[in-house]
């Protein structure tokens, strides 16, 4: 382990080393000041990920973290790293570097920031540890820009080895309150750096696809003053001398936009739900993927756009993404995502069938259980080859009081939910959009009409016949790259028991 | 004022059209009923925007809204508005209408939503009072799809009108509140849809530019466990058995990011202000948009970038917005935005001189009022013509604790505003990226360091030096449209007064 022998924001060296014969080399590494913006130096800096035999014998300068440091009599091996990229480094006592400035580079702590010169040397032999296989930096003038703490609560490489190899050869790995504790060196990692750019490039398929639909994106308030849907999970917030909540979704505001002629529109934001559930997939405040859309006839116009969306979103992402996905399956092992065009959808009562056929007692206005979804879905994929489907025509029974009942079957409703390897991602429906209607459906829930006033009333104006729906981003990422649990794909989780950092 | 007649949800006529003669169009009229996706028909809805004379004598089916209608003996004339469009339509008794359908016509509420067969027709005399001057249709069919109320709570037109017009002729203007009470209706004008549309194209525009420049978009919880500036004019949530905090900005996730090798990242994002600020300008919730990047030398890498950032913002909009600009300044007429490239930067110092030039008096170290803010906005126009310039090197003494020093005068720091037409828009800085100086500047601010530990633990394990800054979403499209009231530029405003709808 290297000590903390480099004193921070000073040029001074260690003392013993100072102690030492003469140093030939000492105006070529140290400690540097702090960059407060002193100057504006021409210096380029390459990245590592361009390190490569194109640049082979030219002088560069590299700022990196120090990954690893290995020091080997009078030479010391560096791994640089860059986010995804690595690189070898190698400081050997020679023209250009004194034995102190070796056993300097050799004490770096592990994750310091460093400014590197250095010549770009091929190498005869593959460097197999590093991204950077091909080239190796040979050193000549190495800067401390930011020191790190000497003792790391959590080791890099113990944190994206992967599981099942870990047990099996007893090394270490690193559990989820550590990893969480610890975020910011968490996400580091190249599997941390792979799973949010990924999941950076789901919002950025779903709002290119939806402006290309023609959709126009809105931004609805998240402190809310009456808890729409009865009170039930809704946190309670201090505003000014009164009580307001945080919202539990955007529905309202959607609707009211659709109400408003917006005719279609989607917003990314939190949502926010105070269920004291602690399991692999509830979080206490997650990203919304909403969409409402007016439509002319039929409620499976917006299915379909919806779908559409889903699936534009899972091309894109084999499409755009494969380094990501290549560099998650290395710790996270899975299979390929698989989807259907156009997207299967089943109907509720087809899937209690098959449910049935497997052996499963269910009664027909009965919702399903998490066990029950996750058998369906190894059923459907076994039959249709799609780990993305979408289930229509739940009981009304099991579904919000303004979910549009189906006219042809009271016991059905017009609603809809969408899954993922057997985990529901979506869940929508067409709303009622008639006053009436809704009042008379809000009276049969029990629910408070005074509470809903302002909602009943903006369907008072005419409005368009329309549907939508609302989809999780953490569990959307963490289905398509076949994760395990919502807070891998949430940068800094919330759930019952943690609010930090 | 067209009455109450059409009864709702079914096919009945009203009784007294019932009662006259033999009605021979009684087909082609009536209240459909509501649309519970009962089935899927192939007919195809036309746009209101598509009703041009390259479609003269076809036959279409359109469904808009009822803007108007004027009944003048055999004849009756709707207005049929469709989000920004509307075209004339006729009912005219003769083959295809009869006396009552006219009447059924003319008596539909203003906003209800109808269905309409008819046929396109070239007209002699432009018809200046709608989008589509050139044709009218000729109504064979008309179904209402949703009924409006009789009495709608303002006028679309009087919400339109020009203040100062309004004010001369003495023609009704609807006044704030009453719109705000009434969103969902004020929202379907010409000019709240042209707002909201370039509203999103900020958003859009805002997230192509980064990610063009390598950002990754990131979220961030909202929900904190500490009020991490001081707990000032933070709004407290229950959280389960404890109380938590919503957050002011995403500045220490954003931080965390950087310092968890992402870069360069960016967000879009509710952020909560508990100020009791009643102006023009403050909301108690708003839409930030966020950016934090991690630079080699110099802190103006970043301003540099954010500059242009807002740059590519306006030249987009002024590119593919055209149309809504010119609908907002029909109500709200205002000069064109104006820009230099690159951006105007002035020293705080300079600024200080211009105002003492123009008689203000001001102490170095001495912030901006809002007046200064807007007298020292004029100044600049004058001197520069420019409606956008970077102020930079704010006293450090005005500024937050995480604030870097500048190393070349102690009572300078290397933090920035940005104005539009005299408003700040953005505030920003260098943050100190060392645990020691954060911790002594800290101490100097007398915050409690036990309630910011998280933050600078972060810092702990290597950082590289980072600026960023946050935008309001709501003063952009104030400002460069320029209105007055941040409450125009939001869809559902909050402020300490308000909490609905």
């Amino acid at each position: 382990m290297p000590s903390a022998s480099a004193s921070r924001r000073s040029q001074e060296k260690p003392r013993e080393i100072m102690d030492a014969a003469e140093d030939y080399a000492k105006e070529r590494y140290g400690v540097s000041s702090m960059i407060q913006s002193q100057e504006k130096p021409d210096r380029v800096l390459v990245r590592v990920s361009d390190l490569t035999v194109h640049r082979a014998d030219e002088v560069v300068w590299v700022r990196a973290r120090v990954h690893t440091s290995r020091a080997k009599g009078k030479q010391c091996f560096l791994v640089l790293r860059q986010q995804q990229f690595n690189v070898q480094a190698l400081v050997a006592v020679g023209d250009h570097a004194s034995k102190q400035m070796v056993k300097f580079a050799a004490n770096i702590n592990k994750e310091s920031i460093v400014d590197i010169e250095g010549v770009v040397r091929k190498v005869n032999q593959k460097i197999g540890s590093c991204t950077q296989q091909d080239v190796e930096l040979h050193v000549q003038k190495i800067y401390v820009i930011s020191l790190a703490e000497p003792r790391l609560p959590l080791q890099l490489d113990d944190a994206v080895r992967p599981e099942v190899e870990g047990e099996e050869e007893g090394r270490a790995t690193v559990n989820q309150d550590t990893r969480l504790d610890n975020r910011v060196i968490d996400l580091r990692t190249s599997t941390s750096q792979a799973v949010f750019r990924l999941q950076s490039g789901i919002c950025q398929l779903f709002r290119e696809t939806l402006i290309n639909k023609g959709f126009v994106e809105i931004q609805t308030p998240k402190i809310i003053s009456a808890a729409s849907e009865g009170g039930a999970n809704v946190f309670t917030v201090s505003y000014f001398k009164n009580n307001a909540y945080l919202a539990q979704s955007p529905q309202l505001y959607k609707q009211m936009c659709i109400c408003a002629d917006f005719e279609k529109v989607f917003c990314i934001g939190p949502v926010f739900r105070a269920e004291d559930s602690n399991t692999h997939r509830h979080l206490t405040e997650f990203v919304g993927l909403d969409i409402e859309m007016a439509f002319n006839y039929h409620y499976h116009e917006v299915v379909e756009e919806i779908a559409d969306t889903l699936v534009q979103i899972f091309k894109g992402l084999q499409e755009r993404f494969q380094t990501e996905i290549h560099t998650v399956n290395k710790q996270f092992p899975c299979e390929p995502f698989k989807f259907l065009e156009p997207t299967l959808r089943l109907e509720y009562c087809e899937a209690l069938a098959m449910l049935r056929e497997a052996g499963i007692e269910m009664g027909d206005e009965e919702d399903l259980s998490t066990p029950n979804e996750k058998l369906l879905g190894r059923l459907v994929k076994e039959k249709y080859d799609t780990d993305f489907y979408i289930l229509d025509k739940y009981p009304l029974a099991v579904r919000p009081f303004y979910t549009m009942p189906d006219p042809r079957n009271p016991k059905q409703s017009n609603s809809y939910d969408m899954f993922m390897r057997g985990e529901e991602i979506l869940s929508g429906a067409q709303r009622i959009h008639d006053p009436q209607l809704l009042t008379e459906r809000a009276l049969h829930h029990g629910i408070d009409l005074e509470k809903i006033k302002a909602y009943i009333d903006s369907f008072r104006f005419g409005a368009p016949p329309h549907a939508g729906g609302g989809i999780g981003l953490e569990r959307v990422t963490m289905l398509f790259l076949g994760l395990h649990n919502v807070r891998q794909t949430s940068m800094f989780p919330r759930d019952p028991k943690r609010l930090t950092p």
